[in-house]
């Protein structure tokens, strides 16, 4: 069993779907990561919030063992996302991004966090991520995420992050943007030509394809939900399960624990979909998971 | 061992994809399917051509021993479609539609046709379907397909046949259009309800889902294609596929055997979008259907 480091967003999300709305409500990259990732190992988290956070949404994170100790309040107020999801719940429509304390995010690592063997970096600036990773000493394994945002405005530092870690997760759409490709199968492969050894693309309700330049794809669909509330953070919860499992092992990742950690990954993001905000995922237990994993080896046996 | 009869549109179609064009190529929902089918199991088309109609299309069919005994020639020129891809791979956008000889179809099967015991009844308007099948005698296992088109135009006929068939075999976007349900997943579990006791929803790229009421879910990805050419005629070929399976056992399909049939179709689809027209699939031998199959394997094993 190995510590998870994460950066990331803490956020208040506004959002509507055709299932209703949520306003201000606890979100962030971060906070879904870690709400995954803590029901498999230990985690420490590392980000800003405003004046404006609820203690309670600091103690919902203490409360499956996450070590807040990176977690800086500041003066301001707190990233708000405000996005909607209109017929196709795979794609966000970003309606406002009001930065806030995280304009001027300087992350510092408390030096404990420095020895974690499990590294991700969630989808913040690629200057950001630069910086929590040369604070580490000698990581493991370290993963990334990014969005479109990152691929227009700053391609140079996130080729730079590209070349330092080990798996990419990211949506679909945006590996297509980020390599120029055709299709996700096209975008999967030209990903690992720019530094990394396997790349996760997240298929939304389609689940995901892996490839890794040893053993080529695995690709696998989601558990089916037929009532989808609000797809925010599935990735983050993806992303969260998918390095949970890693760290629970704690050893130097083959493809096999790569596949069964997208697997992981994939069904907590199953349960964040079925209700706005981490509403779903804070009540998911072991058990749970379990008894959806037992069931999505039904959905794909053969 | 039994054999398969289908009917279905015989067609030149003039298309367009960001890899180029084809102008007037062969097409048509019967030939995809019977050309894929005939690898695994006898199959009888029934359909209908004008005198433009190239003998050595004719000739592609009977090379694979698929009984063209219910293919009249009739005065006039063949159906024509065009249409194009742009962007989104899985969906095709008709620019034009010319019925010609299809206008006046009125399908009549020859004596031998119709103890046939596996009966598809592609994409055609639902009350030919319904001429076709209550032609059969006592047919064993009944598949159907269908189209936004007949959906909004025909709602009435195409119930009608729904309540008559095994199997559905449908498009995502089309299952939602049918049961006004928000996603594939529910939409899946309404079409049970108008009927089939199976219905397998293609999700082009993404693979496809089959739900029975017997046993649930069942979900797969599609084989990873990196450089799509044309994806026209991958539904079709996949039912092929799926029927050539299931004929090819000669027995009423187990949802065992409807799973291995829709990892048939599934791969032989995959062919198909590797180039224009019927011409990869054409190509395909069980040789490489095998290998292909391997392949897959490979890919979803966990």
């Amino acid at each position: 069993m190995s510590e998870i480091l994460v950066v990331g967003s803490l956020a208040y999300d506004s959002i509507q779907t055709p299932s209703g709305k949520a306003d201000h409500a606890l979100g962030g990259s971060a906070n879904y990561f870690s709400l995954a990732a803590s029901l498999l190992a230990p985690v420490r988290v590392v980000g800003v919030v405003g004046e404006d956070y609820a203690a309670k949404d600091i103690e919902l994170l203490k409360s499956r063992k996450v070590d807040t100790a990176g977690m800086s309040v500041v003066k301001g107020k707190t990233f708000h996302w405000e996005g909607s999801y209109e017929g196709d719940m795979n794609q966000a429509i970003t309606k406002k991004t009001e930065l806030n304390v995280f304009e001027h995010f300087n992350p510092m690592l408390p030096e404990h966090y420095r020895d974690s063997k499990f590294v991700f970096l969630a989808n913040i600036s690629p200057d950001l991520q630069l910086k929590v990773l040369s604070q580490c000493h000698n990581p493991l394994f370290v993963g990334m995420d990014t969005m479109n945002f990152w691929i227009s405005s700053k391609l140079a530092d996130l080729k730079a992050v590209l070349k330092k870690v080990d798996v990419v997760l990211i949506n679909e759409g945006e590996a297509m943007m980020l390599t120029g490709a055709a299709n996700g199968i096209e975008a999967a492969k030209k990903v690992t030509d720019m530094g990394p050894k396997a790349i996760v693309v997240k298929r939304g309700e389609y689940g995901f394809s892996m490839y890794t330049k040893e053993q080529g794809f695995f690709i696998l669909p989601a558990f089916p939900i037929d009532h989808v509330i609000d797809p925010t953070g599935a990735g983050d919860t993806f992303a969260g399960g998918f390095f949970g499992h890693l760290a629970s092992l704690g050893r130097a990742p083959t493809v096999a624990d790569l596949k069964a950690a997208c697997i992981r990954g994939s069904i907590l993001a199953s349960f964040t979909i079925q209700d706005f905000s981490v509403n779903a995922l804070a009540k998911v237990n072991l058990a749970a998971l379990e008894t959806r994993t037992g069931q999505y080896h039904k959905v794909i046996s053969i």
